[in-house]
């Protein structure tokens, strides 16, 4: 072929070369994601340079990464020594230097990613554990630290896992009620004083605060509990599971590092960055990153490395430039998914509850849906949305109770014990479309209009309870 | 076409349906392996069953499994919810039917592939953290039953992951040393019997026994262990990373159960199954799976798909005559890596250590490659044979001192303060070929030729170091 | 799980069926495109109706369909016994009953693709030929019903592949030259008029046009030609490469069979519906579609599946609605592009020659940028392009002399022996982007005004021939 | 990481770089077959010289490569130019020099597997057509060198691609009947001299053999129709389609090049190595290769590239010992299939033909199960056997008629008009397994006995004739 074609193809070559180059030296998210061959070819690179890929490697030991099934060894990329040693989760393995490069970039670019979100200056490890494990594991580490610390103070909110990821460690929770301002329940900090005192300091291990939630929850006063958390001298863990995506959390997040005292902050992969669940980013401030390294070099052994390859995969094809856009789109369907919901409220002779400081859930009343037997039945809406291919719209009674080991909660599902309206929640997360929007609230408001029909006729009560314990409303 | 090739064709595809329909009512490993088409098809119908594939869905929630990446889709089968809710690791997702089907189907192919190696009726759960860190979560489960006892008994074995498991917890470690029984390093029952009395059967949450470990230290004695533990009202986690491969290993199991105590048996999926590290199969005896039910419970929230995927493939494509197959190989390639190191140790002056309980792990001495100096040398070996593609070798000078928080070892890596000679360890694990018998042994041979002549010079200290804390010798 | 979401999950997998369902008793593009996942599950379906995949089979014969590499099978979704029998490349084959469905949905969904392209009516064949292959294995068939024809009268067009196709079956090409009308190049009707009467029409075996075509060579004048091949009872292949995605071509196509007489219509597949190279649809009018089975029954033996294939996942993908979007945005890209192309024109003081019956192609005079010693430097200005990535515009001198067998072309590449004025050609195909137009359009800009700049220089004799003979220029 | 370990990682990349240079300067199969990753990081490295992968290209022609479906995209790595370009379908494509390379590689490794198998000095060109139309195009070249020369001498083979071959070219074939040697069909050499003379030899285009066929045919005798084909100065193609096989055929086909006149030799790539249906592998003599290069120059436009990716893929998986191990392997089996159906068709009353000749295929005659109104009967024990999942197995009464274009056979798939018995035809192909055999030889005494017994019920026409037409007899 002509020299300036053959130039052609082997300066493409070179190019790619020179993307990883730049991946390996900048460690930072690309400025345009990457197409699906290039991401394909690193990863068979990477690939290579595990020893259980090693051209004549021989194995004599106990656990050589021999993959069987093709399938798995192809999903997988060949890589099977998984991630950490049994010193570090976050450790070179010797016997896989690819997977260890692919897990070091991960944690840098999810740095990036935090830092174009509003939070910089972080330092992250992306952990293979979702975020209510990610959560266990930084209390034991914490705890190591001050073994007599018993207590957790936990802000009310009302979903079973952060709850029994404090259980599980075996130290005590001790929630704290949220004070009703307007129509939102915020962090009642006078009580939260209270409670520090009463309790004594030396006591508390520290307040896990959380920042993204299901209005009319608002996101805890972040900046005042890290300002008492340094005060008391007492740890903060906050939980941002899918707090990343929005522009006032992470603002909120970042003030309250600079003002007071944020040990980490635990957000999801899968919630903020569009990947399968199972992994989490575990970040802390830079300036002082101790407990972070702790909670790494506590892990025992090594664990999957399936969720740091999904992120590493999409923060490649995304790019810098793809994931600002997403931000700038989930605001946009933020914005619509409002107004559309105050349109199908105001038709349904409901509103929209006033919420301004929480960025993703709202929230439309159903008083007038009520059974005259109760509030019971407005679970049941739920169901019926799900059955419509609805997903993630949670109908709140209010008058839920539950147990979860040794609390019972009265209002299950509202973060309050008495939460005046029953209401249905709805969020605008990371990747939803305009086209979403308009979807659901078409099928929103029909669904409404024939809940209101079955009104009338008795609803039984095995449908009613079904429903409920299929809805996800608890979970998080 | 006519009717008898048509009839054929859709008899296959009939064939294809009562494949899966055999699978699921019947919930073991398929007698034949399937082909990767059969289980990629079944792949992909179950994931249409999974909320987030439904055609039409809209979602209105904070996590709507929307996934970015065409790669990491694919790779995923289109799979995105993990496993769990927030009330159970193992319990049935209503937004992810499919996936949950996967999550009970790999148990029960556990509990089968357990069965086929000799571990009859237990109840399996696979869990997506590998072995060390399921450790630690079954202690933490067991610690909620009894929060006043704080030691776990610890029959010494020199790898770090299962005492960082123990100390992770917050629980406090009791490393009973090993007894020297000619060759072999075995439990000391006397002295365990004399700690439990010492630290008082009632603060001693549970002893920690394990099965399979590097030559000379033998497996524990479990049923002596299991009877001590049943006498004395304390708990009994057994940890079986690799052993489900050998059928003395399992028998010991058996028989424990049969006449002691054990509550949970905790085994690697990577190292027994020929998946990508990252998971672990959680078994109880099914005659009393409490535990087995508190841990799975307890877990906080959701977790990772991938290696209960990985594992599902495997086993299917395995089958259970697969399964015995690689099994019964193992064995022979064992017998044949015994003769082997025999005659390569003879050829240089040394001898296979007699470990005959031990039917993984063998080991051939090194007394005469000794440094004058001393034997610190003897590490480097390992370093050599890693260059040459040999992985998984493991060279132990037996000299080696290492502090793992409070503990302070001598001898680290031999399992006792002072083991008689320094040694190099070899494993015949599970898909080892005889072709990588006699090339690992050719190598080895050649291997130890040249050391021999290094030894005349002396090695540069900084080599010997870097080696050493390389070698993969302290990882499970 | 609850009832409500076990059904939600099954129904989603009966969704599935009836899809297929429906592919299989309405044999046209899906309304809506397929997801990936749907798409793969049904190719796996297929795949296992073909015997080499049935389990069990065992094979005594010469072909077997085995397939070595698991790379080749899985890439080939396992279907390996090609298309075709000996009777007929579109007979179904007893031993695949699963690829020969998918030959026949694909030739069903070819024909209704061609139907929302404005070609009601055809019965289509998909064949793994390009369109040149394709040509010549009709123009054989042809010649079996009258094999004493031996002239094929061809409109002169610029291209190597379509006369070698007529060459390449020893008829005798007889090209009829263009005549000029303002800026374009059409049909000389007078001329072939007069050319059938010379040569006989018994020994003229048919005409073949061409509607899609670089301008300023213009569509030839379908109904006229097939008028006349139906006076003088002689055959009509028309050469529709790339018209499917041109509303105006397909109108003229449908008016020429509905007026005259066409037997068959070859397109392209890579360049109408997005595949890789390697297929072609064969279209007959349905209401005689005599040659279009002649054709296929004289095809001797089997062939690739691989471009059918491609097609079949591609419509499936499509969809009805993904390509009638298609086409309207090609519509769109294509006004862009000439008004853009017109201002850069007007920039380097050229002008757009005025082709309006082109829809496709558009060229832009180059007159200002020749050599003081000739037009040849012209065809340099091409590889610059290619050079600074932008493939596929050509820079046409009308001076390059080219022989092709027996025939001797001046002006090669222009459609004339002496057309006025050197140009560029650009086109706007189907899948090209505003985004695209933009960018090329920036970079031809800076290249012309480059290439102004080296004229002054030079240009060295070699540089030249090699940019020449690399060029895209003559392909289809 | 330590160093060691590092520079190990960064060995095994060069391992792979020098795999590549390897591949492109020594142009022949790797000693040892690749890994999967291995082979498919090369194609990507490849696809991204292709110029629809550069970064930043534009297209602004009429075919772009762009390529809609992300799972077509996928399955071709990114290349989708396809090959050749309109002058030659060997050329390189300066669009696409990845896709270019590959060909090239592919030719070369095709020449190499022929040496391996036998056939040293032989000059490839892979092409992407299955043997009947490869001959088509091969017969259409060769008239052009002498374009009055009409007739084709065809050794009667009953398989109607060949014949179709001839036929769909225009050129007359002349079908000369075989001589019965002892159980054998051959070549009647007397017979094709007399028939040169009558035709004259100026009007025979040329000689179509065959080497590869079904017993108790012979393979021809080749070296005498070589001689002959050299004394008269008429061309000779040699068809052999499964003929690199077998290494009688291959040192056939070399001494029939040494001591008379081959033009090209034409091969399945499906049916020698185990790649989906689709390509041929046309040979010449490297001696005179001229008209190889014809045929490639007179091929109008471009092709599909996917059958010969699907080579290239499993070229490099083989590697030369790969491939030569099937080899031996398939002699062994044939051995063995040999053995056990002179056992079954004693068991039976019947005995297995004496056809040394034919190295691949076996027949046992089915004398005893002819039905006493004809053997009409004796063709439904191949559907009989499909239906029990064996195919590939052919049931020949001998006694069937076929007409094929002007032709009309008697006696046809028996090679002859009157073949003495019917039988049943059996091969050993490659790939097959001993395992296979074992299985084929049971399965077929299962089905003869209930044949014998269906032989005493009247079999139903119908049946008769379905399971006929289905038959894949005629098929090559």
């Amino acid at each position: 072929i002509g020299e300036t074609y053959a130039h052609q193809g082997a300066s493409s070559l070179r190019m790619q070369e020179k993307m990883v180059q730049n991946l390996l030296t900048q460690r930072c998210l690309p400025p345009q994601g990457w197409d699906d061959q290039s991401i394909e070819l690193l990863l068979q690179q990477l690939s290579l340079m595990d020893s259980n890929n090693f051209k004549g490697n021989v194995g004599a030991g106990e656990r050589e990464a021999r993959v069987y099934s093709s399938l798995v060894k192809s999903r997988n990329y060949g890589m099977a020594h998984g991630i950490g040693r049994s010193g570090d989760i976050m450790a070179m393995q010797p016997k896989a230097a690819g997977s260890s490069l692919i897990v070091q970039l991960t944690n840098y670019m999810a740095a990036h990613a935090l830092k174009l979100a509003g939070m910089p200056k972080m330092k992250c490890h992306v952990v293979p554990l979702a975020t209510g494990m990610t959560i266990t594991v930084s209390l034991l580490a914490m705890s190591r630290r001050r073994p007599d610390a018993k207590y957790v103070i936990w802000p009310r909110i009302d979903q079973k896992t952060c709850l029994k990821a404090i259980m599980s460690t075996g130290l005590t929770a001790v929630p704290l009620p949220n004070a009703l301002e307007g129509d939102m329940l915020r962090t009642d900090l006078a009580a939260m004083e209270a409670m520090i005192e009463e309790l004594g300091a030396h006591n508390v291990l520290c307040v896990v605060s959380t920042t993204s939630c299901f209005t009319p929850r608002a996101p805890d006063k972040l900046v005042e509990i890290a300002e008492m958390c340094k005060q008391a001298d007492i740890g903060h863990l906050v939980n941002n599971a899918y707090g990343v995506q929005t522009a006032s959390t992470t603002q909120l997040i970042t003030n309250a590092i600079r003002k007071g005292r944020v040990d980490v902050v635990v957000q999801s992969t899968d919630k903020n960055f569009m990947v399968p669940v199972g992994g989490a980013v575990l970040a802390a401030p830079s300036s002082d990153s101790s407990l972070l390294n702790e909670i790494s070099s506590a892990y025992p052994g090594r664990a999957s490395m399936a969720p740091v390859m999904d992120l590493f995969i999409t923060f490649l094809s995304m790019g810098a430039q793809g994931f600002t856009e997403l931000l700038q789109q989930r605001k946009q369907v933020f914005a619509q998914l409002k107004e559309g919901l105050t349109q199908v409220a105001e038709k349904h002779g409901e509103r929209v509850l006033e919420t301004k400081v929480n960025p993703i859930s709202l929230a439309m009343t159903l008083s007038s849906f009520e059974d005259p037997a109760g509030r019971a039945n407005i679970t049941f809406l739920g169901a019926m949305l799900f059955a419509r291919n609805c997903s993630g719209a949670r109908a709140v009674s209010g008058v839920e109770k539950k147990t979860i080991g040794p609390f019972e909660f009265d209002g299950f599902g509202a973060h309050a014990d008495a939460y005046p309206v029953p209401y249905l929640n709805a969020a605008a997360g990371i990747g939803m479309t305009l086209g979403d929007v308009t979807e659901f609230l078409s099928r929103l408001d029909a669904t409404l209009t024939e809940f209101r029909k079955k009104l009338s006729v008795k609803s039984k009560a095995g449908e009613k309870t079904e429903a409920l314990e299929g809805a996800p409303s608890e979970e998080v």
